[in-house]
């Protein structure tokens, strides 16, 4: 019993609820408060019940901490919270009873006889029992699970310089944190103003992110995203302030080391880009949209994988999205991050294994693809319905038609959903059918034989060629080899149509070359995308990036001057293509029970990179014409010059490279 | 423009699912918070989106009032909430988004060319734009619709004694509200006890209600029931107090008036029991449990429209017993009570003709509806699932097995959820059939012809009488007359079977005896069960009554000294019973588009009663031999000796007594 550790309890979910419905409502934008009101956003349970019992061999004391309200039962009596209770030796029921009307219910007991932990049972609500919810950061009775545990590091400014009216910090490269106000004039008004780029901050009130404070202001200001700041006062007088950054403590796994120094600057700052956007859940950017967003969260886990395997914000954000039934829209609104969000639970599961977390979320991801295909048309297709956005890509496309990405990926919805059936002993055949149907439609409907292509409906019946459907089919092996090349030839390397230039779909492009076995073109690309950024003094990865496009055009979107974010989540698609394609790492069971490292170098003589695997790493080093591969966990085989070496565990394969 | 009062808004539903779970938190008992955890508390949505336009004349200034946080667009520009903004003259679409982390997002705005009212457009979530809603209190920028709008008044104690090492304040009746401790020794403990009876106020830690308060608290303590509170502090010093009744502020339409004095007393105190239980939404009694239950309800609702006819309270109470979906279990976890719930929306729409508030509910209830069919058995009927609570009554009976009186209530449901789904211009015939075959069921399977009645299945299969099916049977209108009349005399009004003890299913009872025509039995009744608590002392009816029980037994409840309620909403019965079946006043359409007063006097001789309608009374005066009746609004027939006479506005019809 002793050596049992005490931790803050609550039921399955509402920590993730919780944290992720404060981060929707928390961004800010020209001195205001800007919520998430689109979707819906989940809302916290009001009340639980929790039980456990207690066996106290000898009389006993504790006290069921709480910053909810509430009482207990022990046996038939009712004892209140946050008091030191007696009770002598015996046998207990114990049913603590908690409501919260801010935060979510939780509590912690650490006694002889009776302390909090997983083993507790939620009863909440008459559902069927279940174990209630920790976190490891939770531990103590001064914790509190309402407030999310980020580490802090002091930053020092690279330079303080008196300009426009007030002091310009400059902290050398992109932040996030909380800024403490330690110098000001007293009665007097101040003003913060943020800038991702030193344009930003010194352009009031035209930057994104500012405030205009009133005397008797809190001088610790909320964490935002930052460069620079430029502080001011009313009269004039300085006004200067202390920063610091906030982040997840997460350590990366991976890394990546070649002969191309531009690479190595760009896995460098691509891994401090996802560092900064991976918080509560991810976020796109740290400035703007500041929200949780699946599409945008379905690259982020990948890329999660592959640099630090975490497991955690996984979850969190999967548990945010996915919110609480009933669904009256989908996912952020748009169809397609409904799919992804399907996607990203297979993706998960097969990554760590973890079928209890798919058990936890089984019956709302029921509920999410239930209304999804509550919305398809006779044929299964998802069209635009009241409500609908019908993202895809900020490509220029006619979207009002039946669009054949879309359909892929609700074909890939159907077989997860199927798998993942399997997996929680249901019968899987109706998503199978469904599969098996659509894709049979898809095939008679959008596949043109002659060219080799997938089209897309026009609302007018008329037929539209865009790169997408042509992307997935390959990204989601939704056809043959035999096909696959065939698009590749008509598609992927024509000039013939519109190309991506979102970084956002560019990452799907990537990973078809990637399968093409074309990583060369890939390398290429991103010397040239994100080493095009950087050369611009980049230190994230931008939203968006345009060569051509002159600095003011760089910085201004969605009609706001500054409104491109300078720090984005999807710039970080490199760590996921050099992980999975170059070193080729990849599961090929669930949880990595097998799996295969086949590189595909293209132009790179040497590498030195660890790729993580649950549990594990596969470490491989390229150098002088031999191939080094070695991964710490059993399993895996490597595949090289069309022969296949198996890696036993800790041990290293040396092969010439070819 | 100038005369629209400018109101506060918010999403529809949201003010009534936040007063719900406020008031299923707030119940205390032995010192602690006592949260409604069996069921599920619906929370209330963080974020809002409003819509507006704004066509303003001239250059203007306003102010978005929030206790929220958020911003508004005014075309594609942000503005804050809480402070003056100025716009040049100009159209303008106005978006206002709002969240709120404890309370629920709501706002004001009163100027010259924009006030928030019932005319803007709630576009939350992307669901079919909706307008918002209002409540008359909330029209000033000082208002919060985060506080329910109680009236108070200040009360006297009748009495202040020394006794038990302190004060005891008796308020000569039943009564709830706020407390103010006005005079006590500083840095010392106090201790208050609440009693509903005399015995209970001092008899700490036994009562019920009771708190210990430690120095530094607050001298205003929440709103409590009680007729007597002990006070004390350590040190013995005298700790004085007042009170305030809080109360939502009805007025009574009806009034009963007849020649015995007991009857009036029974009325005046079912009418203050009741006031007292009408709150933000019904509770089942002030002390104990002050949860909101949809049995109880039922009755209330009855009550309601017999006695002030207040939509309001009927429309908060559904509002919240309905919650939100999912729906994992029955309301308050009961299967009956959420057939009643179901019928409550039929009678509310019966009685009032608001087709509005029916559409606004409507997608909740058939979720509701859904759950309950979904757990019927291969005949459609309703039996215990996990998580179901099968209540009907406290009356010993097995309740394992298939209960006819349940199957009588879902046969409601499904008529009643075809006329509602008519009047959504919804295809109803699913309805119809269900309850058509579920007939068909009940009188094959529970229906015993030799004796005319209807059993029960026992968990065993054997067959138990219990008085509740028959009673449902005529109460609802399931069976013709001529079967009516053989479950009279087999069960009704026979000993043979165990007798109803409970005032709840007792009312029913009393009901079935009404439409029989028996109303003199029903009568009697009243004067001796009611009759009987008056001569014990009550000032508000009890939650139970046996006349053979002493004090103790009478307080005493679910194994706690002082556990019986001593002022419970289902006590109002009487109220219903008079004014719908001895003054025998009904609407006959929806509305009361036409009503029939069908009086049934028993053995009163003279009786002057007033009888809500909708938008008018009717009025009867029965004395000297005559009878007089009177309604204020057209529609109505006077139905009586055999004969019927028109009933036209504000004209008396005189008739003799018969």
């Amino acid at each position: 019993m002793t050596e049992k550790k005490a931790k803050w309890i609550w039921k399955y979910g509402e920590y993730e609820i919780y944290h992720h419905k404060l981060l929707m409502c928390r961004r800010q934008e020209m001195g205001c408060d800007y919520p998430g009101v689109i979707w819906r956003i989940a809302p916290n349970e009001v009340s639980v019940r929790f039980a456990a019992k207690m066996h106290a061999l000898t009389d006993t004391t504790l006290r069921i901490v709480t910053h909810s309200k509430g009482m207990a039962y022990f046996g038939d009596r009712k004892y209140p919270v946050n008091e030191d209770l007696f009770f002598p030796a015996g046998d207990y029921e114990v049913f603590v009873m908690l409501y919260d009307l801010e935060g979510f219910p939780s509590c912690f007991i650490d006694s002889e006889y009776l302390k909090t932990d997983e083993s507790w049972v939620d009863m909440s609500f008459d559902l069927p029992d279940a174990p209630v919810a920790c976190e490891p950061a939770f531990y103590s009775p001064d914790d509190n699970p309402a407030v999310f545990p980020f580490s802090y590091e002091e930053v020092t400014p690279v330079s303080v310089t008196e300009t426009d009216g007030g002091l310009l910090y400059d902290f050398g490269k992109e932040l996030f944190g909380p800024v403490t106000i330690t110098e000001y004039p007293e009665n007097e008004g101040v003003r913060l103003t943020y800038g991702e780029s030193k344009e930003e901050a010194l352009d009031y009130p035209e930057a994104l992110i500012w405030e205009n404070l009133r005397p008797g202001f809190d001088p610790v200001r909320p964490g935002r995203a930052f460069r620079y700041i430029h502080t001011q006062s009313d009269s004039g007088c300085p006004v200067k302030l202390c920063a610091s950054y906030e982040y997840l403590p997460v350590e990366d796994i991976a890394s990546f080391h070649c002969e191309d120094e531009t690479i190595n600057k760009i896995w460098d700052v691509c891994s401090y880009t996802f560092h900064l956007n991976s918080r509560e859940v991810y976020l796109d950017g740290i400035k703007r949209d500041r929200w949780c967003w699946s599409g945008d969260a379905y690259q982020s886990f990948w890329a999660n994988y592959y640099l630090y395997f975490d497991p955690q914000i996984v979850k969190r954000t999967i548990l945010g999205l996915l919110g609480k039934p009933p669904y009256y829209t989908h996912i952020n609104t748009i169809n397609d991050y409904s799919a992804y969000l399907v996607a990203a639970v297979w993706d998960y599961y097969y990554a760590t294994g973890d079928a209890v977390f798919v058990k936890r979320i089984w019956d709302n991801l029921k509920s999410l693809y239930a209304f999804m295909t509550s919305r398809t048309n006779e044929k299964g297709y998802v069209v635009k319905r009241d409500g609908d956005w019908i993202f895809i890509d900020w490509s220029e496309m006619d979207k009002e038609g039946i669009l054949c990405a879309e359909q892929i990926l609700l074909w890939n919805a159907h077989q997860v959903m199927g798998r993942l059936a399997e997996l929680m002993g249901e019968d899987s055949s109706v998503y199978g059918a469904s599969a098996a149907q659509l894709k049979e439609n898809i095939m008679e409907d959008f596949w043109e034989e002659e060219r080799g292509l997938f089209y897309d409906d026009k609302a007018d019946g008329s037929r539209q060629i865009t790169r997408h459907p042509n992307i997935f089919a390959i990204m989601y092996d939704f056809v043959p080899e035999e096909k696959v090349k065939r698009i590749a030839e008509s598609v992927i390397y024509s000039d013939r149509y519109v190309q991506i230039t979102t970084p956002y779909f560019k990452l799907y492009e990537l990973i078809a070359m990637c399968k093409l076995g074309d990583f060369e073109k890939v390398q290429d690309y991103i010397r040239f995308y994100w080493g095009g950024m950087l050369e611009q003094g980049a230190t994230t990865v931008w939203e968006r990036y345009d060569p051509e496009a002159t600095k003011e055009e760089a910085l201004a979107m969605y009609g706001m001057k500054y409104g491109t974010s300078l720090c984005h989540a999807w710039g970080s698609g490199p760590i996921y293509l050099l992980g999975r394609y170059c070193c080729g790492v990849a599961a090929t069971d669930v949880g990595y029970r097998t799996f295969e490292v086949r590189p595909d170098f293209g132009r790179f003589q040497e590498i030195r990179a660890t790729v993580p695997v649950k549990d594990g790493v596969v470490k491989v080093h390229l150098e002088n014409g031999r191939l080094e591969v070695m991964a710490t966990v059993p399993g895996g085989t490597l595949v090289y010059g069309g022969k296949r070496y198996k890696l036993s565990a800790n041990e290293r394969v040396m092969v010439e490279a070819s």
